[in-house]
């Protein structure tokens, strides 16, 4: 029998959230400490370990835990390590769950942050008694978490799920993995921004609010902002944004047949301006026997905690 | 306890070949009768239920058989049925699973020839011992089954793994199911055909061996031969369909993550023409975390009885 509470970590390259999580999904108490501010991993076990058992205690005991759920960029589920995050203070290969699970004597299980707001979604939200969907992080980058009867997908190894660097465009824009062309370099809060750039290089004329504030302060958010004004170039950027995720999205679903793609992060706050057009370009690409069939929708989880949710959500099955 | 021998059905347009075999992926006895010949389904349910009668009593006694596995064009395990399948002469929706379990008094598990092949390289071929891997069947056109966690996957509605027609080259040749640019139009026994019609065309001064022989008449089989024999424009014309190839597994990859990809059918027999090309391909497109780790492998069930051995295995589950 579980008990009643799991904690869950949102562990970012600049702070880390992390709260006590109820088995409904709400979120009974929460907060943070800086990432950056470790250099030396022990430092940042300990400075953890120390809030959360402050967290815990404070609000429903650390003996109702049932254990802790991670988050974190280039998780590994199977060995529960990080493995060479580019974004996060320590180098190399780190055993983060034996390290906090030690410190806190409670069962960690840690995954990447795509594949930990899957199971949030499934276990909290959109994806309740769904089986099969995929999950797409639209955020400074693009992941995704796929379930397939009822599992996460980890693959041989750990690493399934990365259609953010699905190609799109074979020699696309430079993507930071190396290849080009990425999804990611298209249909990620930065990719928007680079395809505005590219608009606004291409086209001098059009009239758009995009010249009325310097290119480097252009963000997902403005964007969505001048569209939902009706500016003509922003709503162009995110037709082009939305086909090319349905065209990517057509082909995921050929792959796994799922009920639902769910949207997730910055970028899909930007609602039906991005869906209708993804949506047309998926079916578009769809052969008969898919066309039509697959929900497209946002994901449940409410903003500020739903990585937190997603975290805590691996913490169940410990 | 299973019954020691299973029934394995290859279901094609042309003709329906079965067999009965044991758990080592042994045919013991094999027949066929032309699909063709019964345009009334249920003569041809009587045609067939009776010499699969024949066959088990005249070899290991129908008694000792666990159950009947059926790989067919567009098969939906979930429903056991056969949904369009444009080349046989059955339209619309087919229950074969229940007619053919009621003749015949044997439960019947069906599922489309791709992933039938997918299981019988888990059950009897190379992917013994193997949770995750992915079968891309490269014959008149390209098929697959995916192994994700030791199941293949089946997806919501039981049309999961139509990898064939993922998108290749966007706005590219066009494809029967209606988009353009599918994997299958340029890496199945006619895709490639389709390549050798285009290399022709595009450049009439190289010395090649197409020229020997009326365009109607080739073939993958001679493509291969005359690769083999160092036919410059053959040889690029393999590089060309490997390298396609190979780019559309390394999107698979960043899917399922899986530990091996198995080539099988027709095209697969140009072994390391097309696999050279292929791999190199793939790995090109993979990230570090991804690149290098994925066997790329060939099927290891013999050729003529591959389809039965393959629809056979899904028996053994019954």
């Amino acid at each position: 029998m579980a008990k009643p509470y799991v904690i869950g970590i949102d562990l970012g390259g600049t702070n880390t959230a992390f709260g006590v999580v109820d088995k409904e999904g709400k979120v009974i108490a929460s907060t943070s400490i800086k990432t950056q501010a470790y250099p030396d991993l022990n430092d940042y076990m300990k400075a953890l370990s120390d809030a959360m058992k402050k967290l815990a205690k404070d609000s429903v005991g650390l003996d109702k835990i049932n254990g802790i759920g991670v988050g974190a960029p280039n998780g590994n589920f199977y060995t529960g390590n990080i493995e060479h995050a580019a974004n996060l203070p320590w180098k190399g290969i780190v055993p983060f769950s034996r390290m906090l699970s030690e410190k806190m004597g409670l069962p960690v299980s840690l995954t990447n942050d795509a594949n930990a707001a899957a199971v949030g979604e499934a276990t909290y939200g959109a994806a309740r008694n769904m089986k099969d969907f995929i999950m797409i992080t639209l955020g400074t980058g693009v992941g995704s978490g796929i379930y397939v009867g009822g599992k996460l997908v980890y693959g041989a190894d750990g690493n399934a799920g990365e259609l953010g660097h699905v190609i799109v465009r074979r020699n696309g824009r430079q993507c930071g993995c190396g290849n080009k062309g990425c999804l990611e370099c298209y249909t990620s809060a930065t990719g928007i921004v680079r395809t505005a750039r590219e608009f606004l290089l291409n086209d001098t004329q059009t009239p758009t609010m995009l010249r009325e504030i310097s290119e480097k302060e252009i963000t997902g958010l403005y964007l969505t902002e001048c569209a939902r004004k009706g500016d003509k170039m922003c709503l162009d950027i995110f037709n082009y944004t939305g086909t090319i995720l349905g065209e990517a999205l057509a082909d995921f679903v050929k792959f796994s047949s799922p009920e639902a793609i769910i949207l997730f992060g910055g970028l899909a706050k930007a609602g039906t301006l991005l869906s209708i057009p993804t949506e047309k370009a998926m079916n578009d690409n769809l052969m008969p026997v898919f066309k039509n069939k697959v929900k497209l929708l946002f994901s449940e989880l409410s903003g500020a905690d739903a990585a937190i949710l997603g975290a805590s959500a691996l913490a169940w099955e410990l």
